[in-house]
């Protein structure tokens, strides 16, 4: 039984919007999630906001207290988050639990992030770890897993470019996405090449953005109407493991286990996914952590288009990270968002028909080794 | 009746220790705290990390998990947290929440900051905000306060002098204060002014420092012993008010009053106090935030020796943010710390006698004006 719901969301087209603040981002975002759930202000009794990189960029920190003020919340308890990628779904694993606790009856979740600043560099996840400093960045460990990948089962590179085909075409459907303009399979594999085998439109891009929703009792949920019940929240931090497996995060496995356990569904009962593709090969190692098919046949899921809207199980009909964009602590709040929309049926031309069930899956963590956090959500039913 | 309790504390030394890494004083505090605890590392169920400037200082995000990973946790949700001042207090605010919730039977909390280094430049809480730009700057804001409670309440320079000289002696039987060196009224008074009328002695320093606690469930706590239980963890995000009443901040007050109600007490069952004094005249508000005696009478309070060792209600026996230091995030935990290191009376020359119940308090905001934070935790009893 859900202990908590989405009552309302509330989300900033995603791409490049240099003339935009982030205070000013989070707060349409925020703004829109209080007004879309019909609630006033002062129901509102915690705030969760999600940043990872303004205090690097901007020399900012202390942030959701100044959004949360902007739409009136202004005597609530204010946490602020950073979680890597999974930020702003980690922000939404704590207003569950403390609405699922009966600690508040209606809290706000909002994650943002701005990317695009004139002087913004590239950042590593775990610049300061001495495998960051010796080469390994983000899309040379993706990379990586990619080849053991295609090596133990005969992945090919047709079928990493085939994810971010699909998402790109689901793009072209989501008004708020960043890049909504087709791509051909041929355009994807001639493009710069970033770490062998990955080319650059398999690699997501950096965006700003803001998402933000309302978690509320089940009780005060029924009241507003629209809600769409929260089945389960799991947040697990990985391990190293020795020797590590590239072809698959044991952390991964875990916790998509655990939140098909506390939903007391099977990925057989999921009629859409948001999923962390923040590199072509992680959508696919991530089908095979879902239960989505066995592993190692993830390649296959994709290139036979059971993951397109119209398949079997569709992922990331917003896009994903890949096509929607990746403003960091944005994306774990806007994969919900996603679902949310699914599930009351308003998701317009990338509408998946008869979706009850959704899930969002997120992962981020700040060694390129192992050490990371997964998150997942089960929403509906 | 506590629904959670500290088993276990950790506290690395506070001062300039440019020869460690904010990973190795937070694994120390860490490690210390486990070990205090008498768990094992499998029985810890959630981390909650609280670090401030690190992303801005160091380009390090995410350090949660590879602190705690160190100490051999490495399956958990681990989540970290930026609250300003309160960023160690929230982190402990949401572990409570989370073993309260019975989420948890047993969660680890850790507060670091690392300040001194080569490159420090000024840090301002608010630093994009107009009125920082402006010139008000922490130090002018609290000087504003200031001159604001001489004005209304006849407050004396020599009286807020006596926060700093109080707050050193007791530092002096801290063997893990930043500084112990003794110093006399005229000494504050006579040090370099920074903002009139506070002189450099009555703004706290920076500092290098950790401090970490094992938080558990009572049935767990029971079976473990030397438990503290918790009788109450409030966190308030403040208002713009207007016209701002200088001499006392509304959101202290609502705080204070929280966890009194939540803990079922007075401020006369309190024997001790940890209270933010980041500025001398900062703990003669809190004191009548707190109730320790009426609004406007926290000038009289310390110079009649009431919150001294000794005194009918002692405040900042551990030395304060003034002397032992005030690296930000581990603020907050350093604090709880103290409270129960007294209520087990293991604080040697400093120890309150007879401390049965103790209350830590912490502010924490990024704007000049009003928009803050303050968390109360009571503990014992």
């Amino acid at each position: 039984m859900a202990s908590a719901a989405v009552i309302g969301v509330g989300i900033t087209p995603f791409g490049k919007y240099q003339e935009q603040t982030l205070v000013e981002m989070a707060v349409q975002a925020a703004y829109e999630a209080l007004k879309d759930s019909g609630l006033r202000p002062g129901q509102i009794e915690g705030g969760f906001f999600a940043n990872a990189l303004a205090n690097r960029l901007f020399g900012d920190g202390t942030i959701g207290q100044n959004v949360f003020w902007e739409i009136g919340l202004n005597k609530i308890p204010v946490v602020n988050l950073e979680n890597a990628c999974t930020s702003g779904s980690t922000a939404f694993y704590l207003a569950y639990n403390a609405v699922a606790a009966g600690q508040a009856e209606a809290v706000i979740v909002a994650g943002a992030e701005k990317m695009w600043v004139p002087d913004f560099g590239l950042i590593n996840s775990g610049e300061s770890e001495l495998e960051t400093q010796l080469g390994l960045v983000a899309p040379a460990s993706f990379a990586l897993r990619a080849v053991r990948h295609m090596l133990e089962y005969g992945t090919t590179i047709e079928q990493l470019a085939r994810v971010a085909v699909k998402n790109r075409s689901h793009a072209q459907k989501n008004p708020r996405a960043f890049f909504q303009k087709p791509i051909t399979l041929e355009e994807v594999l001639a493009a710069p090449l970033i770490v062998d085998p990955l080319t650059r439109l398999q690699c997501c891009p950096i965006a700003d953005g803001a998402a933000a929703l309302i978690l509320a009792s089940p009780a005060l949920a029924e009241k507003i109407g629209r809600a769409v019940p929260v089945r389960a929240a799991v947040l697990c931090t990985g391990s190293y493991e020795n020797p590590q497996d590239l072809a698959r995060w044991e952390t991964d496995y875990r916790g998509c286990r655990l939140a098909y356990e506390q939903a007391g569904i099977g990925p057989e009962d999921l009629d859409l996914v948001e999923c962390h593709d923040a590199f072509t090969i992680a959508e696919i190692l991530h089908y095979e952590a879902l239960g989505l098919c066995p592993p190692g046949e993830g390649g296959r899921l994709v290139s036979e288009g059971a993951t397109e809207l119209g398949g079997r199980i569709p992922v990331n009909v917003s896009g994903g990270l890949l096509s929607r964009g990746h403003p960091v602590a944005a994306t774990g709040v806007a994969q919900i968002v996603e679902i949310v929309t699914q599930l009351r049926r308003e998701a317009g031309p990338r509408q998946v028909p008869g979706a009850r069930i959704g899930l969002a899956h997120c992962m981020g963590g700040d060694k390129a080794g192992d050490t990371k956090s997964f998150t997942a959500v089960v929403l509906g039913g």
